[in-house]
């Protein structure tokens, strides 16, 4: 778009790819998130030295942060992304579940808000019936979240999640929810613009998770018609019509085996997923945020999938030691490339995967004709990808894509539960 | 497509990644062409010995070779490409433009046939009138061409021509034509099937060019219309269907300012430039050969963009002296990624360029919604993209990407002759 970039950075991230392309780059503290990306006071200096107009908060630490937010605001830097008033409405899920009831869209049974004490929760428990699940607020990527499958497990995870939800995200407010058995993780990327309205770009298939981590999402999903695409878009959209929602969001559902879906979790920031959505769509998202930000209007128009698209995360983890982090220099790399491969990564040979944050270290996205097709690419694209020094995730992606089941396109989120990688 | 691959290599690419990543390989020689990648017996004894039952050509070597085309059928290997017949008679000049003249298609004045003696040309290039181009009818890439404004300059011109043919393709035939004075290269890409029916994929841009060496491509044209990409089109369907076309291939025309076009050849193979037809039309192009070589129909539909598509050619060569050759070991390397951007390589870090086959190293491939976007987006892969250890022409094409006259889109064949790279 020809706008010139800063990137702040943490001592831990200095040879990080996105400092060295941007135009210039600020440090802004050690390797403890508190004290580097979580830091406001830091990051806004950062701006203000350099004169940045607005600041892309990326997908994780501050992007779905209303103090952030607020304080950008205040000093006059636009903040790509909700405003703290539409943070706070949908960052909050208990929040989020009340303005989402109001505009008719289906909800799971559970607290009407946060919860206060452990009886409280036992006793929602026992009317909504068990299995129930602890929801971190604030939280997001699995932290901060506990299924409990009777009353004598309440008070082990209602310490631990809030203790996990305070360190996370400096916020330790719990939700509980009946935990819907064997669902698929379905979600509708949405967009609006600061004229109040909102579009959807279609939905996105993310049932294979491990621990509530996604490890593969993919749209179209194998698993709606038309019709409930459209129910969910249209659920999605008025969702984000009634808190006026501005900038990329996404409205998360769980779909049942009869086609019904429940509304989880709106969130207020671009997700690790989008790719797929883009490559299907034609769709540029993160320009569409800086547009949106800049004041232009969306289209106006519903976006729905042209072509196959699956991504991959390609995780510093080691698949054969329970998806245990393992980060290290990368000796050698090779990216796959060719037709239909898309590669978003901040790493190179040479690199250094510090230990502090997340273990992902490329997408690895394909885009195909047909869902058989891009599955098909994929495993060539894996196959293709070479990385020295580390384990990944590699191997187990390599794995699903031989997976009957996972061919089919017949699974549910407990999918890695049932079938740990062992057993694939 | 789940199709095993054998590769072959001579000596000096025993680390090349294609090697690296077929299911088998095998040695057919050393590094000269001529004893391997040009020595028949031992590819098709490489074929037998794994059981190959086709053989892709890739684009140089004996792409066009109707000879090995012919061994293949003759060993029950299918060549996947030209029979020997449509090859002679296209892959000759000018039997092609006789071809082509009678399926009335306009062509380029010039002689009927090839030369035979130097006065017989001095001859035609009277009546035509200088200047007039020598064309090696085997020739490609540049190579056994030579322009010639007076008739002094013709033995000379004629001389050289023919022995470098005669090196590089074993056949020095040359036929004449008149030089079109500032046209831009507007080529089709067609696809025929086993039924003799010819769909085309619409054009390619190939004007930027440095001595008949295509350094980017791009798609849609920045200078045709949708009448004139369909009368072209249309053309270039009647010439393949004209010779029963069976695969992918490109009918290569001359446009002039008015808009007027002429034939120029048809290359009879996939060309390096087939990327950016796939990203606009969603057609896997070397799928497409091995399909219709394994006797599947085509759609029978014409493709049209859908977008825009940019290729820039990553050649090992130093833009400061006169784009010389550049092989060598390249220390690091770090492929661009990100929202559309595609890169086709076979090189890694660590890997050795040898010095005895073309300098490209890389094909880098952008797709948007506008041409202004796809420049912007090929100035931001350019930026992110690292090669360090050989000189190549990323400084070029990022010089490119800033010209005014080359965003215009308004340029012609003689763009780099009028702009060499120190004035860019």
């Amino acid at each position: 778009m020809g706008i010139k970039t800063v990137a702040v950075y943490s001592t831990a991230d200095k040879d990080s790819l996105h400092v060295r392309f941007a135009d210039e780059a600020v440090c802004i503290g050690p390797p403890q998130g508190t004290l580097s990306y979580l830091n406001i006071p830091n990051i806004i200096a950062a701006a203000e030295i350099t004169n940045a107009d607005a600041i892309h908060p990326g997908y994780g630490f501050l992007a779905e942060n209303a103090e952030f937010s607020a304080i950008c605001a205040e000093n006059n830097i636009k903040f790509i992304g909700a405003s703290a008033d539409m943070i706070n409405r949908m960052g909050d899920k208990a929040t989020a579940k009340a303005t989402m009831k109001s505009a008719g869209v289906p909800l799971v049974p559970g607290s009407d808000g946060l919860l206060s004490t452990v009886e409280e929760g036992l006793k929602i428990a026992e009317e909504i019936k068990y299995p129930v699940i602890l929801k971190a607020t604030a939280g997001g990527g699995g932290r901060g979240m506990r299924i409990i499958n009777e009353p004598s497990e309440f008070q082990k995870a209602w310490d631990s999640a809030r203790q996990e939800a305070g360190a996370a995200f400096g916020n330790d407010g719990m939700y509980l929810e009946k935990f819907v058995v064997n669902p698929r993780h379905v979600e509708i990327q949405v967009v609006g613009d600061s004229r109040g309205r909102a579009c959807h770009l279609s939905e996105r298939d993310c049932s294979i998770q491990r621990r509530h981590q996604k490890l593969i999402e993919e749209t179209p999903s194998p698993a709606i018609t038309p019709e409930i695409r459209e129910a969910m878009g249209q659920a999605a959209i008025k969702g984000a019509e009634a808190i006026g929602y501005e900038g990329a969001g996404t409205v998360e559902f769980l779909l049942d085996a009869n086609g019904d879906f429940y509304f989880m979790e709106m969130n207020t920031r671009i997700q690790v997923e989008h790719p797929v959505t883009e490559q299907v769509t034609g769709f540029d998202l993160i320009k569409e945020q800086i547009k949106v930000a800049a004041g232009e209007p969306i289209s106006g128009k519903n976006y729905y999938p042209k072509a196959y698209s699956i991504e991959c995360r390609i995780n510093a983890e080691d698949p054969e030691n329970d998806f245990r982090p393992c980060p290290g220099k990368i000796i050698s790399l090779h990216l796959p490339g060719g037709a239909g491969v898309r590669v978003d990564s901040h790493v190179y040979a040479g690199y250094t995967i510090p230990p502090y944050y997340d273990s992902m270290i490329a997408k690895l996205i394909v885009t195909a004709d047909s869902r058989e097709e891009a599955i098909l690419r994929m495993k060539r694209a894996l196959n293709e990808f070479v990385i020295e020094g580390v384990k990944t995730t590699i191997p187990f992606h390599l794995k699903m894509m031989d997976n009957d089941q996972f061919k089919s396109g017949d699974f549910t989120t407990k999918f890695l539960d049932d079938n740990p990688y062992e057993t694939l």
